[in-house]
């Protein structure tokens, strides 16, 4: 049983793709009695593109060993405050596409971006201007719009989720001591606004201090984000939004580390110098703080 | 800004179209200043194929979410003793497209196959015709063979690591209480040959406990192997060759659940009826034995 070898453009002869072809029409094969046609159209698709992507690297034994320990380890740093598979999901844009996909239909409506590893639930609750610093460092902004449906009707009663980086680059949740800090939610009032003291966003680098950082680093990419603020906003009948602000200027909105920037959630920040009066009245003598208008516009639910 | 919604056939319209790709661009471009060319090479195609299965099933914000959940579940149940990344890799044919890469130059040399999540480490050494089983319940099996290189001379010294599961079902690693059980490792002789004590193989299930049993029955699965007896085969300068062999006559050949059944791969397994005199001459008084010959051939290495 003689074999002809790989021909010499380095493609695998016709009797080598037919094998390996084989591999895979079995495992497509594998799921037809799977009842369920939109599961077993997903991991047949998957199935299909994994495959294709090893017989295009031509993939190693040695690489396939470092995937499975690659995964190992992105496993076993994630926990209940650490996502690492997000993390890995975004700096590979598979976020991003995902959340390009899903924004096919909402042409009106206020663009997503990235979830990212951060959000937690059950974020307390602040009053209409309250402050969801919670003594996180940062310079403090004021952050004001409406919410509203794609007819243009304000939205009473959305819920706003928000949440951001500290000045020193870090979520509460990456902190030991299980503070709750610079994430809250709130609710819009009967015009369908919302407004509150947030912080002022700063840069900060993803956690790379695991698998995801060493991808980084091999690679030669940055792990920054640009600046920005989360939000996740809901209403009855109206789809979820995901989605962050960023601030207009900074450098790195090319080169944001997860791909997550769009020209439409570049804000203006407006920086409002030491002693200037404060839209509430709150005494923030001797300090510089800015403010920044962001209006939402949500989609209808399900289309 | 209206946006025209999709087009009746389903397909994304073009400016949906250069969205999504324009997503995929600039991942790609992010790996522009990766000096190690493979590096940059697999991750780029990678981020193609993950990209391109995205856009191709329309993966819905929900599903991103249960991909992430499964991955983390996938790797909090893996440990020292349990590999679900491998189960995984093996359940959809990831593992066994590797391996038909890899195979592509080694047309004389034994076919290899799936590697598995239950080789260990430093198994025991036995002497030529020694018991690999050390106590696991089974039917003894006779196995024997030749190790040669591809033009036909044997190999002295080769290490022949030998595992398999009891007739339970189990590898030693599945049970809690730390045993070494068939599996060993033993060396060729100076004419290349081979020879020990194992057991028959008998099916069994993958563990089907965790989030790849959830996916195989999800999806109307079965996790069941084909019997066989895992083979790893190594010496200097010679490729090291990781395989099995399967029972000629097994039911399960033709759905293995990690489809790693090659035809040049099942054997014959002789029954041996009680009382039939043993090649070494060890009393199996009142009980069945088998045995099988395999020949093995290895290919040179860094083919
Ligand atoms: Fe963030
Ligand atoms: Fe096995």
């Amino acid at each position: 049983m003689t074999h002809t070898p790989a021909t010499t453009d380095g493609m695998p002869d016709d009797r080598q793709q037919d094998i390996e072809a084989e591999v895979t029409r079995q495992v497509l094969r594998s799921f037809a009695d799977c009842t369920d046609p939109r599961l077993r159209q997903v991991l047949q698709s998957l199935v299909q593109h994994l495959h294709a992507f090893v017989r295009d690297v031509r993939l190693t034994e040695k690489e396939w060993d470092l995937g499975i320990d690659f995964l190992t380890r992105t496993g076993h740093i994630t926990d209940d405050r650490r996502q690492e598979f997000i993390l890995l999901s975004d700096v590979l844009g598979v976020s991003m596409q995902t959340v390009a996909v899903n924004n096919e239909a909402y042409g009106r409506a206020t663009e997503a971006t990235v979830f990212g590893p951060f959000f937690v639930e059950d974020s307390p609750e602040i009053e209409p201007g309250g402050d969801m610093s919670f003594g996180a460092r940062g310079e403090p902004c004021w952050v004001e719009g409406t919410v509203t449906d794609s007819a243009g009707d304000p939205v009473p009663g959305a819920r706003v989720e928000v949440w951001e980086a500290d000045e020193d680059g870090f979520y509460d949740t990456q902190y030991d001591d299980d503070r709750t800090a610079a994430r809250a939610h709130l609710f819009t009032d009967a015009d369908g606004r919302y407004r509150f003291w947030g912080l002022t966003p700063t840069p900060y680098a993803i956690p790379h201090d695991g698998p995801v950082g060493q991808l980084l680093a091999a690679t030669g990419r940055s792990p920054m984000r640009a600046s920005h603020l989360h939000f996740m906003v809901s209403a009855p009948a109206l789809r979820t939004l995901v989605t962050h602000i960023f601030v207009r200027g900074d450098e790195l909105l090319d080169s944001d580390a997860v791909f997550g920037v769009k020209e439409s959630l570049v804000k203006e920040f407006h920086t409002q110098g030491r002693g200037s009066p404060t839209p509430d009245g709150r005494d923030l003598t001797d300090r510089v703080w800015s403010r920044v208008r962001f209006d939402i516009v949500l989609a209808p639910d399900g289309t």
